[in-house]
């Protein structure tokens, strides 16, 4: 599992929304010098109490983060469909890459040895369907669960929050889908993490 | 693979969202009866007229299709992922079903003996981790792209037009949700049948 | 303002939608005859604890309402426009009805005179304008946000359930929009009112 | 009417995007510098290829735009209430507003002289009534729909592509949504252009 941020919207375009609800632009205290934005100290408070406090949560769909996740299990990819709102998907097609990559394919480890030990065997059953030259589309019905796909997904802070509360929390998730929850939190940019403490469970 | 139609909305309810628009109810031919309403000729036309050929789909969105989906493998279920909008689904968990139910385990046959006859060894190992009394959430990374799942799905006009326009073509898409996409289409109601049409690919 | 139901999804989808993730249709005690479905207890307060108390919410997707709004004000209609999800609208259109209907055109009572004598002048204006034969596209620029829209909408349970949280409270929502919930709360089909009980807010 | 582009994507991300599902990495021909990236010209013309002409538009929404709006009329953000997937919006409150700013109350002229000079007219009645003290609430009922508003916008290159399709076209839509779109599709940033010319309607 690889995770890796390709790009954030600034975070000083959430306190611009929020500031143009209230037409209290004269109050901001960030600055732009060229391209770059400096979020202010009232205004990373201001997005805060308004976004998290008040749940005047669409200010805070303006801003948006863009992974890359590389090798990410079948069984993860799959609890990601039940997140639909505010996510945007690009997936690895095996149709495409199947036999073309056979030598690249991996699964997620267990730590189960029987599991472990199945999966090889499985993907040794892959290979050498490749080998016999069967179709991408038949042979790719053998893969299993935990095989690893990759693909860019773009969430908002919204959909982010809500995604980290539902998936860090290892009483109620999969411990697969727990990883990859942690996993996109640790590559949250650090001026944004106040906005995420909330949303990630701690294990008392 | 088994599909089923819950329940679908009335289709004339499109005919009053569209004459809502024009405010044209005089012109309705549509009649109730108690709880009973007849689609007249006059607003059958008009919703293809409007909705199809105006492409004033928003109107078409109103009118929704709810279908229980037995048996649809895993790699159908991962390409719904990618039709997020418009769509609902709510899909069988393993993490609560995999050993419960581990004599109704099935997999799509894909016609290729040697795929078919490596999904059955697959479905043997798993058989045997419940034996072992391997924990759901390590096993089901086991399961192959052919395992069958059961969900329920709804639908809009809107979304299962685009949804059968892409998947009925089997020049583009694979063969299984090829299947599934003709399989949801062999249900819509007869009434509404011809608002999709043009939606099914044809081979010529 | 006059809200009616255009149609409701039978809830017993929701509790067929829970039903399929958990694989308990056998403990379900709803019973179908012809195209008749009665909710049995057991799954009603199924559908309220899954769906409300556990806030699977996604299940509860699957069951939409559809609303007839007749003579909603301008404002209320443009507080719509922030509830985008979950959400369908087809909106009476300015452009081809304006002139059309003149005799029909109403708008929202304050209460407060001095605003009600001037949306009386202001509409005077419009019927002024209608016969000078100016075009519906100019001339509706003059229309105050009291002046009334009719639409049809559709909404789930969840996007209902959260509508209602934020709009029936009259210390943050403006007066007309929290009447438009109470309305469109008030016609929510008895059997399914249970679970929007705690989406309504109550003055203490 | 002035719009202001806050914040865009960098278009490198649409071919990561598709260059992943592809698995075709290792052609690409963009380049990074530090926190800047190149887009280069294969890549370029994949995105046209994948994106516009096959329509995998999935792959185009992980690529945001975000428009500061200023002095738009209540009509044109009427009209965007219809446009709602792909779309965030944060729009000024005139229940917070509307006395805070009375000197700077705004409408968008429609060039005939009648229905200018009775916007002019309301505006002093909204005036006169702040000097009244009537509520916000209240006194906000009577701004015509040529009232502007202000507002922070987010779409994605396929929201806004089917935006720009259904309303750069005069024939079919309103001349102020119409110079609405123009003015958005000038502030796309150049190198993002040449996705969006089939969009924009040309007059023969």
């Amino acid at each position: 599992m690889k995770i890796n941020l390709l790009h954030s919207t600034p975070l000083v375009v959430a306190s611009k929304a929020i500031r143009k609800c209230y037409k209290s632009e004269g109050l901001s205290d960030s600055q732009s010098f060229g391209d770059l934005l400096y979020l202010g100290e009232k205004d990373k408070s201001l997005i805060y109490r308004i976004g998290n406090q008040m749940k005047h949560k669409s200010t805070l769909r303006h801003v948006q983060y863009v992974f890359e996740c590389d090798n990410i299990s079948t069984k993860t990819l799959l609890a990601l469909t039940r997140h639909s709102i505010g996510k945007d998907i690009s997936v690895e097609s095996t149709r495409f890459t199947l036999s073309k990559r056979v030598d690249e394919l991996s699964c997620t480890k267990t730590g189960n040895k029987y599991v472990d030990d199945c999966n090889e065997k499985i993907m040794e059953m892959v290979a050498i369907g490749v080998e016999y030259g069967i179709k991408n589309d038949d042979l790719s019905m053998l893969l299993p669960q935990a095989y690893n796909y990759s693909f860019i997904m773009t969430m908002n802070i919204q959909s982010l929050q809500h995604f980290l509360e539902l998936r860090t929390n290892s009483n109620t998730a999969h411990w697969d889908i727990v990883n990859f929850a942690n996993a996109l939190a640790d590559k949250i940019p650090e001026e944004h993490k106040y906005l995420f403490d909330e949303s990630i469970y701690k294990e008392k």
